[in-house]
Protein backbone atom coordinates (compact mmCIF):
# COMPACT_ATOMS: atom_id res chain seq x y z
CA UNK A 1 0.00 0.00 0.00
CA UNK A 2 2.70 2.61 -0.26
CA UNK A 3 3.37 4.58 -2.95
CA UNK A 4 6.64 5.56 -4.80
CA UNK A 5 7.71 8.58 -6.37
CA UNK A 6 9.30 8.67 -9.73
CA UNK A 7 12.09 12.35 -9.88
CA UNK A 8 11.13 13.12 -13.57
CA UNK A 9 13.07 15.38 -16.02
CA UNK A 10 11.21 17.04 -18.23
CA UNK A 11 13.82 17.71 -20.72
CA UNK A 12 13.82 21.34 -22.17
CA UNK A 13 10.65 22.46 -22.79
CA UNK A 14 9.80 20.65 -26.51
CA UNK A 15 7.38 17.87 -25.16
CA UNK A 16 8.87 16.12 -27.97
CA UNK A 17 11.81 16.15 -26.29
CA UNK A 18 10.26 14.00 -22.87
CA UNK A 19 11.58 10.63 -22.77
CA UNK A 20 9.36 7.97 -23.73
CA UNK A 21 8.97 6.69 -19.97
CA UNK A 22 8.46 10.32 -18.59
CA UNK A 23 5.58 10.53 -20.89
CA UNK A 24 4.17 7.30 -19.60
CA UNK A 25 4.51 8.00 -16.14
CA UNK A 26 2.94 11.40 -16.81
CA UNK A 27 0.18 9.89 -18.25
CA UNK A 28 -0.17 7.25 -15.74
CA UNK A 29 0.84 9.25 -12.20
CA UNK A 30 -1.88 9.54 -9.75
CA UNK A 31 -0.32 13.11 -9.16
CA UNK A 32 2.24 15.35 -10.75
CA UNK A 33 4.24 17.99 -8.50
CA UNK A 34 5.82 20.24 -10.80
CA UNK A 35 7.08 24.11 -10.85
CA UNK A 36 7.15 26.67 -13.47
CA UNK A 37 10.46 25.73 -15.07
CA UNK A 38 8.96 22.24 -17.46
CA UNK A 39 7.47 25.23 -19.35
CA UNK A 40 3.91 25.89 -20.62
CA UNK A 41 3.55 23.65 -23.52
CA UNK A 42 4.38 20.28 -20.98
CA UNK A 43 2.79 21.74 -18.14
CA UNK A 44 -0.61 22.24 -20.45
CA UNK A 45 0.18 18.80 -21.14
CA UNK A 46 -0.87 17.40 -17.20
CA UNK A 47 -4.59 17.07 -16.24
CA UNK A 48 -5.85 19.63 -13.84
CA UNK A 49 -7.14 17.26 -11.73
CA UNK A 50 -3.99 15.23 -11.56
CA UNK A 51 -1.30 17.95 -10.87
CA UNK A 52 -0.58 20.45 -7.96
CA UNK A 53 1.81 23.33 -8.56
CA UNK A 54 4.31 23.31 -5.86
CA UNK A 55 6.33 26.54 -7.02
CA UNK A 56 4.49 29.63 -5.94
CA UNK A 57 2.24 30.18 -3.03
CA UNK A 58 -1.01 32.13 -3.37
CA UNK A 59 0.97 35.34 -2.35
CA UNK A 60 3.64 34.86 -5.25
CA UNK A 61 6.65 33.85 -2.72
CA UNK A 62 8.44 30.46 -3.52
CA UNK A 63 7.44 27.70 -1.88
CA UNK A 64 10.11 26.27 0.66
CA UNK A 65 11.74 22.96 -0.36
CA UNK A 66 10.59 21.72 3.23
CA UNK A 67 7.06 21.76 2.27
CA UNK A 68 8.04 19.68 -1.42
CA UNK A 69 9.56 17.45 0.60
CA UNK A 70 7.43 16.59 3.16
CA UNK A 71 4.35 16.77 0.66
CA UNK A 72 6.20 14.13 -1.46
CA UNK A 73 6.42 11.89 1.85
CA UNK A 74 2.62 12.64 2.74
CA UNK A 75 1.41 11.20 -0.96
CA UNK A 76 3.50 8.31 -1.16
CA UNK A 77 2.52 7.12 2.17
CA UNK A 78 -0.86 7.57 1.40
CA UNK A 79 0.36 4.74 -1.26
CA UNK A 80 0.15 7.17 -4.61
CA UNK A 81 1.72 7.09 -7.74
CA UNK A 82 3.74 10.58 -7.73
CA UNK A 83 5.71 12.51 -10.59
CA UNK A 84 7.75 14.94 -9.22
CA UNK A 85 8.72 16.79 -12.52
CA UNK A 86 11.67 18.82 -12.65
CA UNK A 87 12.60 21.23 -15.43
CA UNK A 88 15.77 19.60 -17.74
CA UNK A 89 17.52 16.75 -15.81
CA UNK A 90 16.28 16.03 -12.24
CA UNK A 91 20.00 16.18 -10.67
CA UNK A 92 21.60 19.31 -12.57
CA UNK A 93 21.10 22.07 -10.39
CA UNK A 94 17.50 21.37 -9.49
CA UNK A 95 17.61 20.13 -5.73
CA UNK A 96 16.38 16.74 -7.40
CA UNK A 97 19.68 15.49 -4.91
CA UNK A 98 18.31 16.84 -1.73
CA UNK A 99 14.67 15.68 -2.76
CA UNK A 100 16.02 11.67 -3.32
CA UNK A 101 17.79 12.02 0.03
CA UNK A 102 14.70 12.48 1.42
CA UNK A 103 12.55 10.02 0.50
CA UNK A 104 15.40 7.88 1.37
CA UNK A 105 15.34 9.03 4.71
CA UNK A 106 11.91 8.80 5.23
CA UNK A 107 11.77 4.98 3.43
CA UNK A 108 9.93 6.23 0.95
CA UNK A 109 10.45 4.37 -2.46
CA UNK A 110 11.58 6.50 -5.35
CA UNK A 111 13.27 6.26 -9.04
CA UNK A 112 15.21 8.33 -11.16
CA UNK A 113 14.14 9.25 -14.73
CA UNK A 114 16.48 10.89 -16.31
CA UNK A 115 15.57 13.98 -18.60
CA UNK A 116 17.70 16.14 -21.98
CA UNK A 117 20.01 18.65 -19.52
CA UNK A 118 18.78 22.17 -21.12
CA UNK A 119 22.78 23.38 -21.20
CA UNK A 120 23.43 21.09 -23.90
CA UNK A 121 19.72 21.05 -25.85
CA UNK A 122 19.33 24.74 -25.76
CA UNK A 123 22.63 25.00 -28.03
CA UNK A 124 22.74 22.07 -29.76
CA UNK A 125 19.03 23.25 -31.17
CA UNK A 126 21.00 26.81 -32.26
CA UNK A 127 23.81 25.19 -33.96
CA UNK A 128 26.31 24.89 -30.96
CA UNK A 129 27.76 22.27 -29.92
CA UNK A 130 28.63 21.38 -26.82
CA UNK A 131 32.34 19.92 -27.68
CA UNK A 132 34.31 19.70 -30.77
CA UNK A 133 37.32 18.06 -31.34
CA UNK A 134 39.10 21.14 -32.78
CA UNK A 135 37.81 23.33 -29.72
CA UNK A 136 37.03 21.66 -26.53
CA UNK A 137 38.36 18.25 -24.85
CA UNK A 138 35.75 19.62 -21.77
CA UNK A 139 31.94 20.81 -20.81
CA UNK A 140 31.36 22.47 -17.74
CA UNK A 141 27.87 23.47 -16.31
CA UNK A 142 27.69 25.61 -13.46
CA UNK A 143 24.86 27.71 -12.13
CA UNK A 144 24.98 31.60 -12.13
CA UNK A 145 22.55 31.95 -8.87
CA UNK A 146 23.51 30.68 -6.37
CA UNK A 147 22.10 29.46 -3.04
CA UNK A 148 21.41 32.82 -1.32
CA UNK A 149 22.31 31.89 1.60
CA UNK A 150 25.83 30.97 0.66
CA UNK A 151 28.48 34.14 2.26
CA UNK A 152 30.39 34.13 -1.16
CA UNK A 153 30.62 32.79 -4.49
CA UNK A 154 31.71 28.92 -4.50
CA UNK A 155 32.00 28.78 -7.88
CA UNK A 156 35.94 29.08 -8.72
CA UNK A 157 35.52 31.09 -12.13
CA UNK A 158 39.43 31.22 -12.54
CA UNK A 159 39.40 27.48 -12.74
CA UNK A 160 37.05 26.86 -14.91
CA UNK A 161 38.52 29.71 -17.35
CA UNK A 162 41.62 27.49 -16.68
CA UNK A 163 39.88 24.48 -18.07
CA UNK A 164 40.42 25.96 -21.82
CA UNK A 165 36.63 24.02 -22.47
CA UNK A 166 33.16 25.34 -23.45
CA UNK A 167 31.55 26.88 -20.09
CA UNK A 168 27.57 26.63 -19.98
CA UNK A 169 26.46 28.94 -17.30
CA UNK A 170 22.60 28.25 -16.29
CA UNK A 171 20.29 30.64 -14.62
CA UNK A 172 23.13 33.10 -15.58
CA UNK A 173 21.05 36.53 -17.51
CA UNK A 174 21.40 38.64 -14.00
CA UNK A 175 24.53 37.82 -12.95
CA UNK A 176 26.01 38.19 -16.41
CA UNK A 177 28.45 40.95 -15.85
CA UNK A 178 29.98 39.99 -12.55
CA UNK A 179 31.14 36.56 -14.09
CA UNK A 180 31.91 37.84 -17.52
CA UNK A 181 34.32 40.17 -15.14
CA UNK A 182 35.67 37.07 -13.21
CA UNK A 183 36.35 35.49 -16.52
CA UNK A 184 37.78 38.10 -17.70
CA UNK A 185 40.27 38.57 -15.30
CA UNK A 186 41.11 34.91 -15.26
CA UNK A 187 42.64 35.90 -18.51
CA UNK A 188 39.86 34.73 -20.70
CA UNK A 189 40.50 36.55 -24.04
CA UNK A 190 37.28 39.64 -24.75
CA UNK A 191 37.13 37.82 -28.25
CA UNK A 192 35.91 34.47 -26.67
CA UNK A 193 32.28 34.03 -28.51
CA UNK A 194 29.72 33.87 -26.21
CA UNK A 195 25.57 32.82 -27.04
CA UNK A 196 22.79 33.62 -24.93
CA UNK A 197 20.01 30.87 -25.63
CA UNK A 198 16.56 31.86 -23.97
CA UNK A 199 13.65 29.03 -23.67
CA UNK A 200 15.67 26.82 -25.31
CA UNK A 201 13.45 24.40 -27.74
CA UNK A 202 10.17 26.62 -26.97
CA UNK A 203 8.43 27.96 -29.53
CA UNK A 204 9.49 31.34 -28.59
CA UNK A 205 13.43 30.28 -28.25
CA UNK A 206 15.18 33.13 -28.31
CA UNK A 207 19.37 33.30 -29.31
CA UNK A 208 22.14 36.10 -28.80
CA UNK A 209 25.49 35.54 -29.90
CA UNK A 210 28.60 37.96 -29.11
CA UNK A 211 32.00 38.20 -27.49
CA UNK A 212 33.04 38.32 -23.70
CA UNK A 213 33.59 41.95 -24.35
CA UNK A 214 30.09 42.72 -25.69
CA UNK A 215 28.25 40.39 -23.46
CA UNK A 216 26.54 42.84 -21.49
CA UNK A 217 25.25 44.67 -24.54
CA UNK A 218 24.49 41.65 -26.72
CA UNK A 219 22.20 40.72 -24.01
CA UNK A 220 20.39 44.00 -23.57
CA UNK A 221 19.93 44.52 -27.74
CA UNK A 222 18.17 41.00 -27.46
CA UNK A 223 16.14 41.50 -24.33
CA UNK A 224 17.27 38.13 -23.38
CA UNK A 225 15.81 37.41 -19.90
CA UNK A 226 15.30 34.57 -17.75
CA UNK A 227 15.35 31.59 -18.18
CA UNK A 228 18.40 31.40 -20.20
CA UNK A 229 22.25 29.73 -20.66
CA UNK A 230 25.10 31.10 -21.65
CA UNK A 231 27.40 29.24 -23.57
CA UNK A 232 31.30 30.30 -23.71
CA UNK A 233 34.14 28.96 -25.55
CA UNK A 234 35.30 28.67 -29.22
CA UNK A 235 32.21 26.02 -30.16
CA UNK A 236 29.87 29.33 -30.18
CA UNK A 237 31.93 30.03 -33.70
CA UNK A 238 30.46 26.61 -35.27
CA UNK A 239 27.15 28.03 -35.09
CA UNK A 240 28.31 30.49 -38.28
CA UNK A 241 28.86 27.20 -40.45
CA UNK A 242 25.97 25.23 -39.07
CA UNK A 243 23.18 28.06 -39.97
CA UNK A 244 23.74 27.56 -43.78
CA UNK A 245 21.85 24.59 -43.36
CA UNK A 246 20.39 23.98 -39.97
CA UNK A 247 16.52 23.72 -39.66
CA UNK A 248 14.93 24.56 -36.23
CA UNK A 249 11.35 24.36 -35.09
CA UNK A 250 12.08 26.59 -32.44
CA UNK A 251 12.06 30.46 -32.58
CA UNK A 252 12.02 33.07 -34.93
CA UNK A 253 16.05 33.56 -35.29
CA UNK A 254 17.70 30.81 -34.40
CA UNK A 255 18.17 29.31 -38.02
CA UNK B 1 13.30 16.31 -54.03
CA UNK B 2 16.21 17.01 -51.53
CA UNK B 3 16.91 14.51 -48.49
CA UNK B 4 17.29 15.57 -44.80
CA UNK B 5 19.83 13.70 -42.00
CA UNK B 6 18.43 13.89 -38.27
CA UNK B 7 21.31 13.92 -36.37
CA UNK B 8 19.70 12.41 -33.23
CA UNK B 9 21.11 11.67 -29.56
CA UNK B 10 19.95 7.57 -28.38
CA UNK B 11 20.32 8.45 -24.97
CA UNK B 12 22.14 5.95 -23.02
CA UNK B 13 20.55 2.98 -24.27
CA UNK B 14 17.48 2.14 -22.08
CA UNK B 15 15.01 2.37 -25.14
CA UNK B 16 12.42 4.14 -22.41
CA UNK B 17 14.69 7.41 -21.99
CA UNK B 18 14.69 7.62 -26.23
CA UNK B 19 12.68 11.32 -26.82
CA UNK B 20 9.57 10.78 -28.20
CA UNK B 21 11.07 12.64 -31.31
CA UNK B 22 14.16 10.57 -31.63
CA UNK B 23 11.32 7.29 -31.19
CA UNK B 24 8.88 8.65 -33.78
CA UNK B 25 11.84 9.63 -36.54
CA UNK B 26 13.24 6.25 -35.91
CA UNK B 27 10.07 4.63 -36.81
CA UNK B 28 9.74 7.18 -40.09
CA UNK B 29 13.44 7.41 -41.47
CA UNK B 30 14.34 5.96 -44.78
CA UNK B 31 17.77 4.61 -43.36
CA UNK B 32 19.41 4.53 -39.75
CA UNK B 33 23.51 4.98 -39.32
CA UNK B 34 24.62 3.73 -36.16
CA UNK B 35 27.66 2.38 -34.69
CA UNK B 36 27.23 0.47 -31.30
CA UNK B 37 27.23 3.29 -29.02
CA UNK B 38 23.59 3.11 -28.39
CA UNK B 39 23.60 -0.21 -27.23
CA UNK B 40 22.02 -3.57 -27.80
CA UNK B 41 18.59 -2.74 -26.91
CA UNK B 42 18.01 0.19 -28.99
CA UNK B 43 19.60 -1.72 -32.02
CA UNK B 44 17.65 -4.25 -31.94
CA UNK B 45 14.55 -2.17 -32.55
CA UNK B 46 15.95 -0.88 -35.75
CA UNK B 47 14.26 -2.95 -38.92
CA UNK B 48 17.28 -4.46 -40.36
CA UNK B 49 16.27 -3.81 -43.99
CA UNK B 50 16.44 0.10 -42.87
CA UNK B 51 19.77 0.39 -40.79
CA UNK B 52 23.60 0.59 -41.71
CA UNK B 53 25.90 0.04 -39.21
CA UNK B 54 28.64 2.25 -39.99
CA UNK B 55 31.04 1.53 -36.74
CA UNK B 56 32.86 -1.24 -37.68
CA UNK B 57 34.16 -3.00 -41.29
CA UNK B 58 33.82 -6.08 -42.88
CA UNK B 59 37.63 -6.37 -41.72
CA UNK B 60 37.18 -5.18 -38.26
CA UNK B 61 38.60 -1.60 -38.02
CA UNK B 62 36.67 1.04 -37.51
CA UNK B 63 34.71 3.27 -40.28
CA UNK B 64 36.69 6.45 -40.88
CA UNK B 65 34.68 9.43 -40.40
CA UNK B 66 35.03 10.71 -43.69
CA UNK B 67 33.22 7.64 -45.23
CA UNK B 68 30.34 8.53 -42.57
CA UNK B 69 30.50 12.31 -43.61
CA UNK B 70 30.05 11.38 -47.33
CA UNK B 71 27.68 8.67 -46.80
CA UNK B 72 25.35 10.93 -45.00
CA UNK B 73 25.58 13.58 -47.67
CA UNK B 74 24.82 10.74 -50.70
CA UNK B 75 21.87 9.75 -49.12
CA UNK B 76 20.78 12.73 -48.18
CA UNK B 77 20.94 13.80 -52.65
CA UNK B 78 19.11 10.75 -52.54
CA UNK B 79 16.00 12.22 -51.61
CA UNK B 80 16.34 10.38 -48.42
CA UNK B 81 15.11 10.75 -44.85
CA UNK B 82 18.18 9.97 -42.77
CA UNK B 83 18.56 8.90 -39.20
CA UNK B 84 22.09 9.63 -37.56
CA UNK B 85 22.15 7.94 -34.30
CA UNK B 86 24.56 9.12 -31.73
CA UNK B 87 24.89 7.19 -28.08
CA UNK B 88 24.12 9.97 -25.64
CA UNK B 89 23.57 13.51 -27.15
CA UNK B 90 24.63 14.38 -30.43
CA UNK B 91 26.79 16.45 -29.27
CA UNK B 92 28.86 14.95 -26.50
CA UNK B 93 32.57 14.06 -27.60
CA UNK B 94 30.65 12.45 -30.25
CA UNK B 95 31.70 14.11 -33.55
CA UNK B 96 28.26 15.08 -33.71
CA UNK B 97 29.74 18.70 -34.76
CA UNK B 98 32.32 17.21 -37.56
CA UNK B 99 29.43 15.83 -38.92
CA UNK B 100 26.66 18.63 -38.51
CA UNK B 101 29.52 20.83 -40.37
CA UNK B 102 30.20 19.11 -43.01
CA UNK B 103 26.49 18.48 -44.11
CA UNK B 104 26.18 22.58 -43.96
CA UNK B 105 29.41 22.85 -45.98
CA UNK B 106 27.41 20.57 -48.55
CA UNK B 107 24.34 22.19 -48.42
CA UNK B 108 22.70 19.27 -46.86
CA UNK B 109 19.35 20.65 -44.57
CA UNK B 110 19.81 18.94 -40.85
CA UNK B 111 18.16 19.29 -37.75
CA UNK B 112 19.59 18.40 -33.85
CA UNK B 113 17.42 15.86 -31.80
CA UNK B 114 19.46 16.17 -28.33
CA UNK B 115 19.53 13.31 -26.52
CA UNK B 116 19.78 11.72 -22.91
CA UNK B 117 23.08 12.03 -22.12
CA UNK B 118 25.54 9.27 -20.17
CA UNK B 119 27.62 11.16 -18.23
CA UNK B 120 24.70 12.38 -16.20
CA UNK B 121 22.15 9.59 -16.43
CA UNK B 122 24.74 6.59 -15.82
CA UNK B 123 25.74 7.97 -12.53
CA UNK B 124 21.86 9.49 -11.68
CA UNK B 125 20.18 5.87 -11.96
CA UNK B 126 23.12 4.55 -9.55
CA UNK B 127 21.75 7.09 -6.78
CA UNK B 128 24.74 9.58 -7.79
CA UNK B 129 23.61 13.05 -8.11
CA UNK B 130 25.48 15.58 -10.62
CA UNK B 131 24.96 18.60 -8.38
CA UNK B 132 24.41 19.47 -4.94
CA UNK B 133 23.89 22.36 -2.90
CA UNK B 134 26.10 21.16 -0.39
CA UNK B 135 28.80 19.33 -2.51
CA UNK B 136 29.39 20.81 -5.96
CA UNK B 137 28.29 24.20 -7.72
CA UNK B 138 29.80 22.69 -10.82
CA UNK B 139 29.34 19.56 -12.82
CA UNK B 140 32.55 18.66 -15.85
CA UNK B 141 32.73 16.64 -18.65
CA UNK B 142 36.05 15.27 -20.00
CA UNK B 143 37.10 12.35 -22.55
CA UNK B 144 39.28 10.22 -21.39
CA UNK B 145 40.01 8.93 -24.91
CA UNK B 146 41.13 11.76 -26.69
CA UNK B 147 42.23 12.18 -30.24
CA UNK B 148 45.53 9.93 -31.18
CA UNK B 149 46.44 12.40 -33.41
CA UNK B 150 46.91 14.67 -30.79
CA UNK B 151 50.08 14.92 -29.09
CA UNK B 152 49.96 15.56 -25.96
CA UNK B 153 46.49 15.47 -23.45
CA UNK B 154 44.78 18.76 -24.40
CA UNK B 155 42.61 18.27 -21.00
CA UNK B 156 43.86 20.39 -17.85
CA UNK B 157 43.23 17.72 -15.27
CA UNK B 158 44.78 20.24 -12.71
CA UNK B 159 42.29 23.08 -13.45
CA UNK B 160 39.30 20.70 -13.44
CA UNK B 161 40.69 19.72 -9.97
CA UNK B 162 40.56 23.19 -8.86
CA UNK B 163 37.01 24.20 -10.01
CA UNK B 164 36.12 21.97 -7.02
CA UNK B 165 33.20 20.52 -8.66
CA UNK B 166 31.95 17.29 -10.04
CA UNK B 167 33.95 15.59 -12.47
CA UNK B 168 32.97 12.50 -14.75
CA UNK B 169 34.90 11.32 -17.66
CA UNK B 170 33.85 9.28 -20.49
CA UNK B 171 35.64 6.93 -22.06
CA UNK B 172 37.73 6.37 -18.99
CA UNK B 173 38.36 3.04 -18.27
CA UNK B 174 42.05 2.41 -19.56
CA UNK B 175 43.02 5.73 -19.13
CA UNK B 176 41.89 5.28 -15.57
CA UNK B 177 45.83 5.25 -13.77
CA UNK B 178 47.09 8.28 -15.80
CA UNK B 179 44.00 10.77 -14.74
CA UNK B 180 43.68 9.74 -11.34
CA UNK B 181 47.40 10.51 -10.90
CA UNK B 182 47.05 13.79 -12.23
CA UNK B 183 44.01 14.73 -10.30
CA UNK B 184 45.80 13.48 -7.08
CA UNK B 185 48.94 15.35 -7.67
CA UNK B 186 46.71 18.59 -8.77
CA UNK B 187 45.80 18.03 -5.07
CA UNK B 188 42.96 16.12 -5.23
CA UNK B 189 42.28 14.11 -1.74
CA UNK B 190 43.08 10.61 -2.04
CA UNK B 191 40.35 10.12 -0.03
CA UNK B 192 37.91 11.75 -2.83
CA UNK B 193 35.00 9.09 -3.99
CA UNK B 194 35.20 7.96 -7.15
CA UNK B 195 32.33 5.57 -8.85
CA UNK B 196 32.62 3.75 -12.16
CA UNK B 197 29.41 2.71 -13.73
CA UNK B 198 29.71 0.40 -16.79
CA UNK B 199 26.69 -0.04 -18.92
CA UNK B 200 24.39 2.38 -17.41
CA UNK B 201 20.82 1.98 -18.07
CA UNK B 202 21.64 -0.72 -19.66
CA UNK B 203 20.15 -4.58 -18.07
CA UNK B 204 23.96 -5.40 -17.30
CA UNK B 205 24.78 -1.95 -15.81
CA UNK B 206 27.69 -2.92 -13.30
CA UNK B 207 28.34 -0.19 -10.34
CA UNK B 208 31.76 -0.09 -8.46
CA UNK B 209 33.06 2.82 -5.76
CA UNK B 210 35.95 3.79 -4.38
CA UNK B 211 37.99 6.71 -3.66
CA UNK B 212 40.92 8.57 -5.52
CA UNK B 213 43.41 5.93 -3.93
CA UNK B 214 41.70 2.80 -4.70
CA UNK B 215 40.52 3.39 -8.16
CA UNK B 216 42.62 1.16 -9.93
CA UNK B 217 42.02 -1.33 -7.80
CA UNK B 218 38.49 -0.96 -7.40
CA UNK B 219 37.88 -0.79 -11.32
CA UNK B 220 39.82 -4.29 -11.46
CA UNK B 221 37.97 -5.79 -8.34
CA UNK B 222 34.73 -5.37 -10.17
CA UNK B 223 36.20 -6.16 -13.73
CA UNK B 224 34.97 -2.48 -14.77
CA UNK B 225 35.44 -2.57 -18.75
CA UNK B 226 34.28 -0.07 -21.54
CA UNK B 227 31.53 1.22 -21.75
CA UNK B 228 31.41 3.40 -18.54
CA UNK B 229 32.00 6.83 -16.74
CA UNK B 230 33.93 7.53 -13.81
CA UNK B 231 32.45 9.86 -11.48
CA UNK B 232 34.77 11.93 -9.40
CA UNK B 233 33.68 13.80 -6.34
CA UNK B 234 31.94 14.53 -3.05
CA UNK B 235 28.28 13.83 -4.44
CA UNK B 236 29.27 10.00 -4.84
CA UNK B 237 29.33 9.68 -1.44
CA UNK B 238 25.56 10.66 -1.25
CA UNK B 239 25.02 6.99 -2.84
CA UNK B 240 25.11 5.64 0.67
CA UNK B 241 22.03 7.47 1.66
CA UNK B 242 19.94 7.16 -1.24
CA UNK B 243 20.22 3.57 -1.78
CA UNK B 244 17.90 3.05 1.50
CA UNK B 245 15.19 3.45 -1.09
CA UNK B 246 16.90 3.72 -4.63
CA UNK B 247 14.54 1.55 -7.19
CA UNK B 248 16.74 0.73 -10.48
CA UNK B 249 15.77 -1.19 -12.97
CA UNK B 250 18.93 -2.09 -14.43
CA UNK B 251 21.79 -4.03 -13.25
CA UNK B 252 21.76 -6.48 -10.31
CA UNK B 253 23.78 -4.28 -7.74
CA UNK B 254 22.98 -0.70 -8.32
CA UNK B 255 20.13 -0.52 -6.13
Amino acid sequence: MSGIVYLVGSGPGDPDLLTVRARDLLDSADVVLHDKLPGPEIIDLLPEDRREDVGKRAGGDRTPQSEINDRLVELAQEGQTVVRLKGGDPFVFGRGGEEAAYLAEHGVAFEIVPGVTSPLAAPAVAGIPATHRDHASSISFVTGHEDPTKEESAVDWAALAETGGTIVVLMGVGRLPEYVAELRSAGLSPETPLALVERGTWPDQQVAVGTLATAVETRDAAGIEPPAVTVIGDVVGERDTLLATLQSQYGGDSA
